[in-house]
C-alpha cells in the first residue's frame, strides 16, 4: 500500500501539471532540456571543445544520468509502463538517453548528436501545461481543418517548381550551374519560397525573365496559405470567444463576458 | 451490347472516382505520375545516367507504354472521343506520351524533357476526387473574386519596379553591374519579392538608400495580396460553415443568429 | 457650336470610359504606354541598341509624337485646360513627352530615361475604368484606415533597425564589412525585410546570434502589417457585401442577396 | 506659488500633448530626436567624419545640451522626480545624454554610439499623442492576446531549426562550411525566415533535399503567426467599430444586432 501511495505521488509530480510540485517539476525539466540541448550544440564547436571539453562532457553526462533516472521513474510510476514506453513521448524520452550509452561503445559522434538533439521534442510535453492547452488546440484544429486546402496548395507549388525547374534546365543548362533537373527544381524552390541564397542564379535574359515571372507568381500565391490559416484561426478564436446561447430565448452566440442575452435581456 | 457495357465499365473506372475500383485507379495513376516525373528528373543527373542509364530509360519507356494504353482506353471508352481529345486534360494526356515517341526520331533531349514534365499537370485530375472538390472550389472562388484587386496590385508593383529599376540604372550604372534597364528591373523584382539572390546589389550610398526604401515599401505592401485573399477565403469558409438551409424554400446559407429565411421569410 | 460639339465628342472619347469608343481609346492607350515603356527599357540594352538602334529610336519617336498629339487634344477638349495641366495626370502626361524634346538638345540619356519611364504612371488612368473603381476604392480605403497603425509599425521597425544596426557596427566593425552605422542599418533593413542579399553578413558568433534574433523577431512582426490590412480589407469587403437594414424592425446587417429580414421576416 | 505655477505650466508643455504648445513641443522633440540620431549615424561614416567632422561633433554637442536641459526640466516640473527618473522613459532620457559626457573621459566611441542611438526609443513617447493611442492600444492588445500562441509557434520553430541544423551538420559537415551545430542552426534560421544570405548553403544532394523540405515547411508555417495576429487585430478592429455603449450601465461594446445590454439587460 505504502509503495502504491509513493507511486501515485510520483505520478502526480512527474506526469501531472496541476499541483505546485508538478509545476515545479515541469519548469525544472524545461530548463534541463534547454541546457542539455545547448551543451550538445556547444560541444560541436571546436574552440569550446578544446577549451572546456571535459567540463562540457561531464555536464552532459550528468544531465543524461538525470534524464535516465527520470525515465526509470516514469516507467516505475505509470500504471501501464509498456503503454508509456510505446507512446510518442515514451520513445522520445528513451532516445534522449540512449545515444549517450551507445556513444560509450560506438564512435560516430555526429550521427548520435542528431538523436541527442531530438530530446528537444520533449519541450512539447511542457506545452501540455494548463494555460497553453486551449491555445495549442486552436492552432492544431486550424491546421487540421486547413490540411486539405494546404495539401492542394503544396501540390500546386510542387507542380510549378517542377515545370519551371525543368524549363530552367533547358534554358540555362550546365554552363550556368543548372547541372540537372533536380538541381534546377532545388533552385526553383529557393526562389519560390523567397529564400534566394544566390548560389545558383539565371544568367541568360530568357532565364532571368522566367525567374522574374516565377517570383511575381510566388509573391501573389504566398498569400494563399496565409489566407487559409488566418480564416481558420480567426473563426476558431471568434467562436471560442463567443458561442454561449441564451437559456430563455435560445438565441446566440453571445460574447464570453456577456451576463445577459443581447436579444431578450434574460440572464445567461 | 456487350461491347458497350465494357466501355461503360471502363469509363466508370478510368474517369470516375466514386467506385472502389475508380478510386484505386486514381491512386495508382497518382503514383505512376509521380514516379515517371521523378524518373525524368533523375535521368538528367549525369551520375545517375552513367550508373543506371539503361534501367532508368527502360522504366521510363514502360511508364510511357502504360500511359499510352491509358490514353487509348480513355479515347475508346469516352462517348465523345474528340471532345475528350480536345479538352485540357486530353491534350495534357497526349503530351505525356508524345515526347517519348518523338524522341526516337529527334535528338533534342532537353526540350522534350520540358514537355515530358508537363505530365505533372495530370496530378490535378486526381484533385477532382470527391473530398477535395469543395476545398478546391473555395480556393478557386476566392482567387476569382480577388482577381481584379490582385490585378490592380500587380500593376502597382510592376510600375514600382520599372520606375525604381530605371532610377537604379541611372544611379548605379554599368560599373556596378546594372548593365541595362531590363536588368535593373530584374534586380528590383528580386528585391521587391524579398528573394534577394545578391548577384546584383547596389554599391553607392544613394543606391543603397533607394534599395532600403524599396524594401521597406515591399515589406508593407506584401500585406495587401494577403489581406485580399484572406478576406475572401475567410468569408467563403465562414459562409460554408454557417450553412443553414431554409426548410420551406431550401435556400441558404443563413447566419447562425437568423430566425427567418432571408429569401422567403419563413421561420427557420 | 460645331467646334464645341467636336470638343465634347473628343472629351467623351479621351477622358470618358463609358462609351465603346471611350473604352477602345483606353485599351489603345494602355497598349501604347506598355509598348513605349518597353521600348525605352530595350533601348538601354547595348546589344539591342547596336543591332536595332535606329528602329527602336524611330518607334520611340513615333510614340512620343502620338502622346504629344494626345496631350494637345486633352488640353484642347478640356473645359478648363489649365486645371487639367496642373492636375496629377496632367503633369504625368506632359512628363511623358517632354524628355524626348529635351533630349534633342541635352545629352544626359540616363537621367531622361528616368523621366520617360514615369509615363508608366499613366497606366493608373486606365484603372479608373468602371469595373476597377469599386475594387480600387476598397484597397485605398483599407490603406487609409490603416495608415496610423502602419505608421506606428514602420516607426517601430525603423527604431529596431537603427538600434540593431548600431550594435552590429560595434560588434562586427570594419574588418567584416560593417564600415559605418548607415551601412549597418542598411544591412539590418536587408535582414528584417528577409531580402538577404548576402553582400554583408555577420562573421563573429556574437554578430550571428544577434542576426538570428533579428530574423526571428522580423519573422514574427511581419505578421503585424498583414494582420492590420487583412482586417481592414476583410471588414470593407464584408461590409460592402452586407450592410442592408430591415425597414420594419430596423435591424441588420443583412446579406446582399437577402430579400427578407432574418430577424422579423419582413420584406427588405 | 508662482514657482508652482511655472512648474505646472512646464509640465503641461513637456509631458502633455493636449495643448497647442504641448503639441508643438512634441513635434520639435520628434524632429530633434531624428536629427540627432541621424547625426550619430553620419558621424560613423569615415568620409563625412573627415570632411565635416567638427561641424557634426558641434551639432551633436548642441543637441545633447538641449536634451540635457530637457531632462533637467522634466525632473524639475514632475511632482515625483524620482518616480520619473526610474520610469522607462526617464531612464531612456538619461541614457540619451549620459554617453556624451562619459565620452569626454572614456575613449570607446563604438560602444557609446550604441547607447546614444537608444535615444531613438524616445520616439515612442511621441506616439502617446492622442490620435495614435487608440491604434497603438489595438496593436498592443492584439499582441498581448496572441502572446501564448506566438510563444508556442516560436518554440516549434526553435525545435525545428535545432533538429534540422543538427541533421545538416551531420550531413554536410565542416568541408562545406557547416563547422558546428550552432552555426548550422544559424543557417537553419536564415533559411526558415527566408532571409537566405547564401554565405552558407548545402552542397550535397541529401543536404539540398533537406533544405528544400525546410523551405517548403517554412513557406507554409509563416502563415501561422500571420493568421494569429490577423485574427486578433481583426476582432479588435471589428469590436472597436461596433462599439455601442449601454445607456444605463455605460458598458460596451455591443454587437450591432444587440437590442439589450449584455451586462445589465437594459434596452439599448
Amino acid at each position: 500500500m505504502n509503495k502504491q501511495a509513493l507511486r501515485n505521488k510520483l505520478y502526480v509530480i512527474i506526469f501531472g501539471a496541476d499541483t505546485p510540485s508538478g509545476k515545479a517539476f515541469d519548469v525544472a525539466l524545461f530548463m534541463a532540456i534547454l541546457l542539455s540541448v545547448g551543451l550538445t550544440m556547444l560541444q560541436s564547436v571546436p574552440a569550446i571543445r578544446a577549451a572546456y571539453g571535459p567540463w562540457v562532457s561531464g555536464l552532459n553526462a550528468a544531465f543524461t544520468v538525470l534524464f535516465t533516472i527520470e525515465y526509470l521513474l516514469r516507467l516505475y510510476c505509470s500504471n501501464k509502463p509498456l503503454k508509456y514506453a510505446r507512446s510518442f513521448f515514451g520513445v522520445v524520452d528513451l532516445m534522449a538517453v540512449l545515444p549517450f550509452y551507445l556513444g560509450l561503445f560506438i564512435d560516430n559522434a555526429e550521427f548520435l548528436d542528431v538523436i541527442k538533439v531530438l530530446r528537444m521534442l520533449r519541450i512539447f510535453r511542457v506545452l501540455k501545461m494548463a494555460q497553453y492547452v486551449g491555445e495549442a488546440d486552436i492552432l492544431m484544429n486550424s491546421l487540421m481543418a486547413s490540411r486539405r486546402k494546404i495539401g492542394i496548395f503544396l501540390v500546386t507549388v510542387l507542380t510549378l517548381v517542377i515545370i519551371v525547374g525543368t524549363l530552367m534546365y533547358a534554358i540555362e543548362g550546365e554552363e550556368h550551374g543548372f547541372n540537372s533537373i533536380p538541381q534546377s527544381v532545388y533552385w526553383a524552390i529557393i526562389t519560390v519560397t523567397t529564400v534566394g541564397y544566390g548560389d545558383m542564379a539565371p544568367e541568360t535574359p530568357l532565364g532571368q525573365t522566367l525567374a522574374a515571372f516565377l517570383m511575381i507568381i510566388a509573391y501573389s500565391i504566398i498569400a494563399v496559405p496565409t489566407g487559409i490559416i488566418t480564416a481558420e484561426v480567426g473563426l476558431s478564436t471568434a467562436m471560442k470567444r463567443r458561442g454561449k446561447t441564451c437559456p430563455s430565448c435560445k438565441r446566440g452566440p453571445h460574447d464570453t463576458d456577456a451576463t445577459h442575452c443581447k436579444f431578450c435581456g434574460g440572464a445567461l
